[in-house]
Formats: C-alpha cells, sequence, structure tokens
C-alpha cells in the first residue's frame, strides 16, 4: 500500500486554526506546543515534526495573521495610478482588514495585539516589508511630482508618525469612531498637499531643516 | 498650647511621593492605601484623612502627573503668537515634558502608562481640557486666514489624529527616535500648510467632503 500523502500545508493550518481558538479563549501567554497537539488530537512529538519549536509557532502565528494584508499591500502596489491615489489605497485597504477583524473578533483581535507585543522581533520584519513598500510609491510620487524631492526615508517616516492613528491595531480599536479609512485618506491627501506646500517655502523652520527628519 | 497647624497639601504631596515610589517600584497594581501608609509612617486611618478612598489615590496622581503638562499648556495658551507657532508649541512643549520624563525614569513612565490605561476615566478628562484649549487655538487659526474655515471640532480631531505617535506616551517610547520636537513642528506644520492647500482644491474627495471628518 502507498504511503499515505501528508498535506503539510493543510496540517500547520489546521494546527495554527487550533493555535487561534486557543488565544481567543486564554489569551497568548499560556499557549504552548502541547495544548495545540492536545486540541488536535495529535501527540506533541508529532506537532514538532511540522512547528519545531515555539519560535516557529509564533513565527506561523504572525505569517497567518500578516497574510492577508500582505496581499492586500502586493495588489496595490500592482496597481498603475497615481502615487497619492496608490498610497491611499496602501494605507485603507489594510485599515478596512483590521477595522473588519477586531469588530468580527474584538478577543482574538486583543490577544493578538498582545501576542505582537511580546514578540516584537517577529513583527519588526514585516513593519519593514510594509516600510519597503511604501518606498517604491514614495519614489513614485517624486518622480511624478506630486510631492517635493526629499530623502526617501525621511517620506516614508513621516507618512508612518502621521499615521499611527490608523496602522497601530491598539490605537484603531482605541479610537475606533475616528480612526476611519475616510479620514485615513484625509490624513494622506493633507500630507501630500502638506509636503507640497512646505517646498514652496522659502522660510521657517521646516524649509531651512529640507524637510529633512531628525532621529 | 496652640494646636499645630498641619499642612495639608505638603501632607498629600508627601504621601503621593510615596505612593511614586512605590509605583516605581512594583507598578500600579499593587498599591493600597495601606502601602502608603505604612511607607510614611502613618495609621492608615489617618491616610483616608488625606485620601478617602482608592478612586481619590488614583485622580491626585494623575492630577500630579498632569501638573507640569498643564502649566505649561496654560503657559502656551497665554502667548501672542500666529496660530501655527501656537500649535507648534502646544503640542512641542508637551512632547517634551514626557520624553524627559522617560529618559529619567523609564521604570516609573511605563508604570505611569499602565496606570492610565486602567484608569482611563480619570485620564479623560485631561485630555477633554487639551482638546478643548486646542480649540482655542484652531478658531485662532481660522480667524487669521492660517487654516480655512471648517468645524472646530473637526480640526481638532485631525490634529489628534496625526499627531498620536508623539502625544501618546506609548507611542513616544516606542519610537523615541523619531518622535522628536523637531519632526513634531514639522508635522504641524504639514498639517496646516495641507489644510490650507485642500481648501484650494476644487476636485477629489476630500474637497467633496468639505473637510468633514467622519466619525
Amino acid at each position: 500500500m502507498a504511503r499515505p500523502v501528508i498535506d503539510r500545508t493543510a496540517v500547520v493550518e489546521s494546527l495554527l486554526t487550533a493555535a487561534e481558538q486557543l488565544i481567543r479563549e486564554r489569551g497568548a501567554v499560556s499557549v504552548s506546543i502541547g495544548d495545540i497537539a492536545a486540541a488536535c488530537g495529535m501527540s506533541p512529538s508529532n506537532v514538532y515534526r511540522y512547528l519545531p519549536s515555539r519560535e516557529a509557532l509564533w513565527e506561523a502565528i504572525a505569517e497567518r495573521w500578516f497574510r492577508e494584508l500582505n496581499e492586500a499591500m502586493d495588489a496595490v502596489m500592482a496597481l498603475s495610478l497615481p502615487a497619492r491615489e496608490k498610497a491611499k489605497l496602501f494605507y485603507t485597504r489594510r485599515l478596512a482588514i483590521k477595522r473588519r477583524r477586531f469588530i468580527d473578533d474584538p478577543d482574538l483581535f486583543r490577544n493578538y495585539i498582545a501576542l505582537g507585543e511580546r514578540h516584537s522581533d517577529v513583527v519588526e520584519g514585516y513593519l519593514d516589508l510594509a516600510d519597503h513598500n511604501f518606498s517604491v510609491i514614495v519614489s513614485e510620487a517624486i518622480a511624478e511630482g506630486a510631492i517635493p524631492d526629499m530623502p526617501i526615508d525621511d517620506a516614508v517616516k513621516l507618512f508612518g508618525l502621521m499615521t499611527l492613528s490608523f496602522c497601530s491595531p491598539a490605537a484603531i480599536i482605541s479610537n475606533l469612531a475616528n480612526a476611519t479609512e475616510t479620514n485615513l485618506a484625509l490624513a494622506i491627501d493633507v500630507i501630500f498637499d502638506g509636503l507640497c506646500a512646505n517646498a514652496d517655502r522659502t522660510t521657517g523652520a521646516v524649509a531651512a531643516t529640507g524637510l529633512r527628519l531628525v532621529g
């Protein structure tokens, strides 16, 4: 008899679904590989074949959390649009996903926030990826003349600093009524327009700093 | 012999100093009136004459935390300056105080953040006061023509949403290198300039919403 073909991806998904249910119920602190094994009716040593360590577990959970967000980001990056519109979609599509997730399952969302705070090293790579993608949009914006020529990293940082209310999951849920896609699109417009106006100024602190961020 | 005059304010200050030391050492969760009494060599019933409940304790601690911030705010409100410069000082002076406090005593700062999260009802009143003061600056800005005429509450909300990185104590310490006074002043310039530019536009989503925030 042929050895049964095990769909590795499907097994990992079912383990992660079990992990998610445990995180939803208890928070992330107390979820172990043993608990996940028990929830799936598998032996811990069998689970370790798919998730060889707690680190591998947290990385797989992060990958799952960011998957839809990254797909939305990739879809926006592939669009042929003026940079300002692309920037709006870049931010608002991911906000829409986070808002929907919180509204659908507030406990799980809160427990994921706590999990992310404890594993910030894992989350960091995903935030860097988003910054990298946004830096492409910024260079497009500069090439189009939609914002003045400026150091790309500074522009990426400034957008990040000025949109935290709409990007940080903790900030979104603490101000859900105002952290909306419409307001985020308005904020992006204000930043684009503000950067253009700043470039035109010949006096004052901002012109003197050449739009360079400190830090 | 004359009855000794007890300086009520001085007693409360010494109780709050003792409370602060306990919060610094243990975090806020486990600090009781009894602990504070023990630390000051007073009986709990004597402490209750000055701080009649745990709620009174948290309110007094919040009052102490916000005292310097509110004094800085009042000083800015009293200045005769163009609204844009006043707005920058309104935000940057308080950021400077928060940054200095964190750098001076990171543990105490972190424990105060946790305390504030657990007593958000007490903190809320202070945030409302800041919004109220900033709404005065916004009306001055509109009167000067420094920003276009718009609903004052919407402008206050937009500034709040776009400056969270520089105002929320948790956000400041998670991005200390970039949440600087210079970058905050730049962000305020970008918002002022962006609002003016938005008002000039005749097409697009922002013009269509008349700068009205949703939420």
